[in-house]
Parts: C-alpha cells; structure tokens; sequence
C-alpha cells in the first residue's frame, strides 16, 4: 500500500491534519480492525510519559504497538521520574530537575514514537479538582508543544489541558461505522452534570470528531460552560469547509430532537478553573436536568448514544439508555485499540 | 496437537475444571517446560489489573507471555486506574467511578485474556491486616465473579479472596516431578505460625492441589483455624472421587507420621477476619510449636517440603530445613512459569 | 560471529573485566549503533528490580531489549513487593519479607538476566538526601552482591552505591566516537555544585571509563569531595597498566588546561554520608567557582563536554556550554541505549 504519508507528524490535535489525512487516519483503523491491513511494528518501541492516571489510553496504545508486533515502556512522571522544565534560560535551583530540551531528544533515540498524557484535571480522586492556574494559564499545553519541537521521534498527545485526538478518532470510526455517511447527520454533544471538576480535553476533541467528518454538530451545556471560544472558532472553520455546521444551544428538548448522535461528557466551566468549590455550588441546580435519560432519547431521530467512558451510571446517563442496544459506548472504546494502531502505524512510516 | 479443549474458560479455581482437565494443564505445563511443546502466543496480549502487590504471580504470568512470543500490559488499581463498582442499579455518585459492565468488555477488546488479582490480605504491609469485612462477606469474590460474567475473553484469578488456583497448579506440577504417581501418598497442609494475618486463598488451592492428585490430604492446624468448610467440602468430594481422603487434624506429630510432602502455609482463622489483633493475642503461643524444623521432618517418610514464597525463615520454617536437598521451594516457584504458560496457552486456545 | 565469551557473567563494575573485555562491549555497542551487528533476543526476558526511580536507564534497557526483540518485566522494590533479606541466619520476624536466598534464584528462573537498581541516595526529591548509614557501610553493596551470589543467571548493576557500570560504557563509546584512539588524551572530571547530596556511583563509574581507554584522567575537586580511595586504587592500577594516569587536584584552572573532555557531576562528600545538612552548609561558598561555563571550557584544548543526565541547567553548567556543539551529552544518552544492548547480548550469550 502506498501509505498514508503522515510520517514523523506529531499528533497534538486533529485540526493541524487535513481532513482528508483524519478521514484516511479513520479508514485505515477500520482497515486494521477488519484485518485488511495488518502493519508490522516489530522491533519499534513506544516511549509513554504519563503526568496522570489512565486506563483506555495506555491499555489500547500498548494493546496496538504488541499486537503490530512492537513494544512500550510507560514511565510515571514524578513517581518513575524527576520533575520536567520547559521554560527557557532558568536556573534550575529549584524544584525542577530535567529541562525538556534534555528529555525529548534523549526519549527520541530510546524510542520511536513518544506519547505524553499531561493534564492538570485528571486525577483518581473521586470528587475533588485542583489546578495550578487559570483555564488561560494552562491551555497552552507548554510541556507536550516544547516536548515536540525538541523531538526528533513524533510526538503523541495522549491528552491536554485543550485536546485529546486518540478519543476523538475512535468516535469518528465508531460514527463512520454506524452511520456509513454522516455528513448531514445531527450530532449533539451534551454536557453532562458530574460530581467533579472533568477536563475540557475530551469533549474540545469529540466535537471535533464530527466536524471532522462535516455533520451537524450541535453543543448542548447550560449558559456558563462554553467550551474555548477559539477551538470553536477553528472547529467551525473546518466543518463549515467540509459542508457541516456548528451551533451551540442551552435548550436540552431542541438540541435532542432530530439528533442521529448524541455524546455525553461532563466537563469543568473554563472560567472555573481554580474555583472549583464554586462550580460545585453553582452547578448543583443543574443535576436533574442534565442526565441522559430514555425521556430524552426519545426525542431524537432514533440516536445512539457515545460515551468515552469511564462513565458514572445513572448521574451522567441511567442504566436503560447505556444497557440498551442505542448505547456505541463499548464499540467506541473498542475502537480506541484501532485508531491507535492506525496513528501509531501512520506517525512511525509503517503504514 | 489436539490442544486441550479449554479454549474461551475461565480460571477462578481448578475446582471448575475436571480432574481429567486439571491433569491436562499440569502435563502442558510440564511439556512446555522440557521443551517438547512450544505455544506460539505472538502478538497476542494479556491484561492484569492488580489490586495487590505481587512478584511471583505478575512476573511468572509476563515472563510466560513474552517467552511465548505474547505480552502484557498490567495496571495498578486504584493508582493507574479508578475505582470500580460492581453493584447492578446503583447511583454512582459516590466514590466509584468505573462499573465492571463497562470495564470488562472494554478491556475484553484490548486483550486475548485477563489476569484479575483482588484479595483483602494482600499488602506490603510486614504486620498489619485489615478487611473490609468478615470473611462471609468476601468470600463471594464478587468482583472478578461480575468481571468474568462480562469478558469475553478469558479470566485468570490471580488470587482472589478463595482461591490461588496458579498456585495450587505449581505445587501439583511440583509433586508429579517429584513422586511420579502421587496416587496413596500423604500430603500435609500445616498452618504456621505469621506475625501478620494472611489470605485463606493459598492454603485453599494448596489443599486442592494435592486433593487433584487423588493423595491423601491432611489438613493440620490449631483449633480455630479451620479453612473454609465449604470448599473443605468440595474438596473432599473432589479427592473421595480420586481414591484419595481429606482429614484435619491440631496434632503435629500425628500429622507428620509418614507424610510424604509437607507444605508450610500462615494463614489467618477465617472467625478472625476484621478483628486481627485478637487473633494476634490468641495465636501467640502457637509460634514455639508450629515452625517446620528437622525434628518434625524427621517424623516423616523422608517428606520433602514445599512453601509458596516469600517465606520468613526461622520463623515457619528453619533455615535447616529451607536450605536441605528436602526443600522443593525453588523448584515449586520455578513451576510457577510453566504452569501459567500452560494456563495462558489452553485458554487463549494455543495449546 | 565468535561472541564476545561473556555468556554467563555478572557486571557489577567494569573493573572486574578485563580491559580487553570492556573494549569488546565498547565495540560491539558501536557495531549495533551502526547495524553491523544485530543481536536476536527474541523470546528472552529481563527482570528488572528498581529500589530507586530511574529514566535513563530503565528506559534504555527496555529499548535495547524490545529492538532485539525481547522483553522486559519490572517491579518497583517495596511497592510492588515486599522487604527483602540479605542476612545470613536472620530470624525473620521483623520487616524483611523474602531472602536473597529465595528471591535470586526465583528470579533466575523467570529471567534470563536481571538488572538491579538498588542507592541509598537516589530519590525524587529535589534537595533532601537521607542515608541508612554511613559511606562504609553501604559501600559493600551487600543486596545485590548476594543477589549475585544466589542468581543463576547474569546480574547487571543498574546503579549500586559504589558503581554504574551502564553509564561508564555509554561514556567510553562516546569517547571513542568523538576521538577515535583515546590514549594521551586529557579527561577531566569535575566536581560541581548542587542543591542535593548526590550519590558517587555515577562519578566512580565515570573515572574509570575513562581509565578503561587508557587517558590521562584528571579528577577536579575540592578538598573533602574526594572520591572513594580503594577505587581509586584499582582505577589508578587499571590506567597506568594501559599508558595513562590518575591525578587528583582542587585547582580548577590547572585542571581545565589542556583538556580534551571536561565531564561534569555532582557528588557527595564520602565523610558526608548521614550528615548531609552539615554537607549543604560547607559546600555553600563552593556554587560560583564550580559550574561549567564558557570561560572555563576556553582554557581546553577544544574539549567536548560530557553529563550523565538529567543535569541542572546553569546550576551545574551554563546553558551557553549545554547548548553549543562542544555538548555530548545528548549522544552520550543516546549511547546508554546502545551499550546496554551490547551487555545485555554479551551476558546472554546472544553476541
């Protein structure tokens, strides 16, 4: 096959590839999937540097790299390794001990694709956020976009504080399965009401997802928990080029009705950052209203339901809408393990 | 080869599997090891979710994997992961953020097989136990029990709160190489004297793993210490069924007289789960009489002796003893590799 | 090819082969690094037992193993597993969990070699160093030369008290690469300044890499640093029987002058050892005069500079230095993965 030519890209967010390389990205995965394509990762090694805890992620990047026939050393940053700088010029008398100008060429002759999961937001604490700054402070990614620029290996976001593409092109796969050709499909991506401050990463990148794929993309949240005003912008950008388009609404019965998809996630208020008490406070009228629920199903256009999981049962959606057969949410972890596979081999030249 | 036929179970104690069966895994294991059965598990994946330190278990299972041609990708619960509910209907708006239904499939996807280690007295701790509960409680496992309901791959207990069955299967191995036929020899189980509290799941699948062998099993251990009755029972109609006999007994040199293996085993009575400093009072003068020495192997018909690892010594067992030609440790531990192989092979139907 | 007639050894230290020997690792490193030489590991598993965090290393390793197509399991001492003992007749009712005496030989039948980390001054910490004892007492390296002792197959030191053999290669490759025959050259190891107590190991195995090449070794620095004088018995020994020498001097300016390598690392005072805080108060006045700058790389014949990783930036040298052509740090991390390969081949007998 003549490849896909994406080698030695990084892959920070969707929106730096042509959505002519994502759709190639999401054939390839169900390519992968149906054993078609089968690249060959021998001998290749991923290097995964994770700031947070991770489940799917990890099990589906090492699941992908072993099952192409290659390896994965995960390092713990902070735990299995010393605290990263990546600021220019510093004394480094304080608590930092490595510079990223060190770490990211040192990785890239070990390895020959590096993954980075560093978000402020995630944590397994069950009900308490914190972060060192600002939503403005912190969605610069700094870590991951200098990791990058002092790679020589391509670098994979395993998720920001702003995107987190291996999600979001597993739910691309899964809509391209379900629903063969989803442009001119609604697809609505709701906020969900959660006991915890969640990341914005997730939900920036599957809004993403289907504008990606030039559908009718529709964000659902109560007035106040806007996503970034300027990955908006870009993600209306793109799906208006591709045919689609982008409306945000607080009106749970419109958004619902009509809909071929819808996505749950909860996710912080940016202007919360760092005031998560608050949000707490502030959000706790909104927890009955905003569960997924079979009610609201009902009003779509025979939808099914996604969710990147891990999802809290009946407080983000109730057992009847997740145990029936409308819920992707399993093949859409699924697919995690096939759109990994498909970036891992695209990003190392062996696909 | 025919293969063994047991491609797709599940592995939470050999008790599930027939003697026949069981007899299979243990000549695989023994075939592998000389070398005359090669299973080809390249890039196939197994997945291990530990909520418990392990050495032994976790480098045996990966050590077997990767000379198989196979890997694994293994998580910390609780540190790499979430927590994880298995209660059906339930609110999750409390402290677990993951339910097995969702988890089990997802990872069903990700891997060929699913190695699951859960027990309660399982710590690094070198003195403390606690549990959650009493033994009735957990004794029901329900975590791995839900998990392996909704796998689709197959489930490896690890060790559970009941059951070591990897264990028990490394002992029947052992004895095999060393007795040939086992049929009509004498196995002692005996309690040892521990500073701390451990799990009754060794001893248990301990105690099976001579009663698959059709020997005559002797369970010696103080009043109070009785394991399970339940699966006492269930293994005395496992052995009756092999010509063999399950007896218990609190007299050391009744028990000794002519056994033909001994194996060492603490573990804490199952009345004294969740109040463990009683039991550390009331077992204190039990350290004097029950270590193995030389003067009660003497007692024996030139027995050999086994024990699971890691093992205080001078404490259960001298170092006269430990340190003899009579010692069948190193070779039980070493077992530990071909009987996962052999286990890890026939499930994922390689052999 | 004829192979190296390493099969079976240990490496504890370079100073135990030959100068032949560590020539010959040398070179086949540089032979893999070119793809002259392509080591088959496959199917052959490492251990790996990390008492103290580690990137480098434990990175480069796995690497080296997973190009060669083999594998690697590793496990975090004390929270993977228990305490370990290495006393001889201990009655084991205190902490210590398993014995050497188990823990090797087990080990050895799962692996087919084992790497040990094992320092009492390696931590995460940025500024705090605490010691078990002092210097003399731990520089026996009891642990792992028991290990040692009880393994059957070959141990490799991933840093121990007194030695890193790992990084001591990786910097003879890198001389030979930049200088093609060493011999007569002047390499200068300087002291420098840092927040913390850092352990001797690496500036013990450093010294002597450059002794293995027969140079003219220079070690700067000030009165009380100096490092351990048995072992700078036996590299002194070792360098004047290939043409070279060892000097030791606390003028800076001599030391430099006429320097083809200037290495750079921070150490503890060996009298220092459990009495660190009396270490940051004496070396306060000694931070201005010993980092690695411009001016003092001016008075070399040209040298390169040499770090072992992670360094800190304009604390132990100026970012001037770190990022001018006169820099091999980067190649010399590269090059741990390359001479880990030719150990790993070597003691495996696969090269």
């Amino acid at each position: 096959m003549a490849g896909l030519g994406l080698a030695g890209r990084n892959l920070l967010t969707t929106l730096d590839f042509t959505p002519a390389e994502v759709r190639g990205l999401v054939d390839l995965a169900l390519s992968i999937k149906a054993g078609d394509v089968r690249p060959d990762l021998a001998r290749k090694v991923l290097g995964l540097l994770f700031f947070n805890p991770s489940v799917r992620t990890r099990m589906s990047c090492e699941s992908a790299m072993a099952r192409m026939g290659g390896s994965s050393i995960a390092v713990t940053a902070g735990k299995d390794t010393w605290q990263f700088e990546c600021r220019e010029g510093v004394v480094m008398d304080q608590n930092t001990q490595e510079h990223v100008r060190e770490l990211a060429p040192v990785m890239s002759q070990f390895c020959h694709a590096v993954g980075i999961r560093k978000s402020e937001l995630i944590t397994t604490s069950s009900s308490t956020a914190t972060a060192t700054g600002t939503y403005e402070e912190i969605r610069g990614d700094d870590f991951i976009r200098r990791f990058a620029e002092f790679s020589d290996v391509p670098v994979v976001n395993f998720e920001s504080n702003t995107y987190h593409p291996l999600q979001g092109l597993a739910d691309s796969a899964t809509m391209v399965e379900r629903l063969g050709d989803p442009r001119g499909k609604k697809y609505v991506l709701t906020w969900a009401w959660h006991l915890k401050s969640l990341p914005a990463a997730t939900p920036h990148s599957q809004m993403i997802s289907a504008a990606n794929l030039g559908m009718d993309v529709c964000v659902l949240r109560p007035e106040g928990w806007g996503l970034d005003p300027e990955i908006m912008g870009a993600t209306r950008e793109r799906v208006e080029s591709l045919g689609g388009s982008l409306s945000e609404t607080d009106d749970i019965a419109e958004a619902y009705r009509g809909a071929n998809v819808v996505c749950a996630k909860a996710w912080a208020g940016l202007d919360y950052y760092g005031r998560f008490d608050q949000e707490a406070r502030d959000k706790e009228g909104l927890r009955k209203d905003w569960i997924v629920d079979e009610a609201k199903m009902d009003l779509t256009d025979d939808a099914f339901f996604m969710h990147c999981l891990p999802v809290r049962r009946n407080v983000v959606v109730t057992d009847g809408v997740l145990d029936s057969p409308r819920s992707a949410a399993i093949q859409e972890a699924g697919n995690r393990l096939w759109t990994a596979a498909a970036v891992l081999a695209a990003l190392t030249g062996a696909a």
